[in-house]
């Protein structure tokens, strides 16, 4: 399978994690977000919506939005539990990522690290709201080890991509002690790698 | 089961639907969320996020995130598909939804009826990213009768709670042919209920 990709990108981060863990070898395509390389016509003919990561399968077949990637990744593995509500609760964290974590977490860091000079007044806005999605996940990691269940699973992969650099985007992680717990156990996995890192095929 | 619910909120009314559908009765807790009922101390302990739809199950075990409830509610049923890779394709469109359709589209739709005075200088941005959603959406239908497979799955029932509301907005469906076509369908199913509807039972 073939992977649309740009590094720095945590939603793409998210899919390079599972492929790792699974290890699935892949064809990484990387694009440039920043040369407008997802808004060309020609990419926009394989995901109309103009952003990475997307998922091109052999057969040709294309998967958009990070998470539904992950899904169809993870179903069948232990990243994806067996029982419907434990699976309804998984999507149910990653609704959240989506809605109310990346927009504001994911967002303040790329206006940290690319667009300072024009966009920093959005800064007013998102801190509150990335501050008001890392007390959800720090209120929940108080009684439990993980997000769904008793072992990671496409919830943990979700949150953490853009949690463990919230950081770059002016967040004090220090102040979440329950969530830097989470990010070290997240982080042991054997197969676990860094958002910079390329894969390695 | 029980529903806490808003009666003029999207993300609510896609339950509704869904429970219409399924012919699943259930309790309908009306809260108001411009009384602040969802950010009271005891209903933050239902949802930490503070928001609703939230489901209650008999055995007290709760569900929150619009899109995770219509998984529990659809899973085994016509409205959830059986292979893999379409399951993968609905959630892609229900990720979509809440990513680029729902923070433009519903939020045009808050502000127009609930905060014209306050925050009309949003619609700015609002506008243009709801033509973009509503634009990947007519060129989806223009191929397609629904947005996963030859019948409506959760992905239509997610995509049609905000957009027949469009109009309340400021956006004119009416540009949008395909679109009109598909709510039409939609709407034609023998258990459709209104966004006005209260459960009947």
């Amino acid at each position: 399978m073939k992977l649309y990709d740009y590094l720095p990108s945590g939603n793409s981060y998210k899919v390079r994690l599972m492929l790792s863990y699974l290890g699935i070898n892949y064809d990484h395509v990387p694009l440039n977000i920043h040369k407008g390389e997802t808004q060309s016509k020609d990419y926009k003919s394989k995901n109309p919506a103009g952003q990475i990561p997307l998922l091109e399968l052999a057969d040709g077949r294309l998967l958009a939005e990070s998470n539904a990637i992950l899904y169809f990744l993870a179903e069948g593995t232990p990243y994806w539990p067996l029982n419907s509500f434990d699976q309804a609760k998984v999507l149910q964290w990653m609704f959240f990522e989506q809605y109310k974590h990346e927009p504001a977490i994911a967002v303040a860091r790329f206006i940290h690290i690319y667009a300072m000079e024009t966009r920093a007044n959005e800064l007013v806005k998102l801190m509150p709201r990335g501050e008001a999605a890392l007390a959800v996940m720090e209120a929940h990691l108080a009684d439990n080890l993980w997000f769904v269940g008793s072992g990671p699973t496409i919830a943990d992969i979700a949150l953490y991509a853009y949690t463990h650099v919230a950081g770059d985007g002016g967040f004090n992680l220090s102040e979440y002690p329950n969530i830097m717990a989470w990010l070290d156990r997240f982080s042991d996995h054997p197969k676990h790698i860094l958002i910079t890192d390329l894969p390695m095929n």
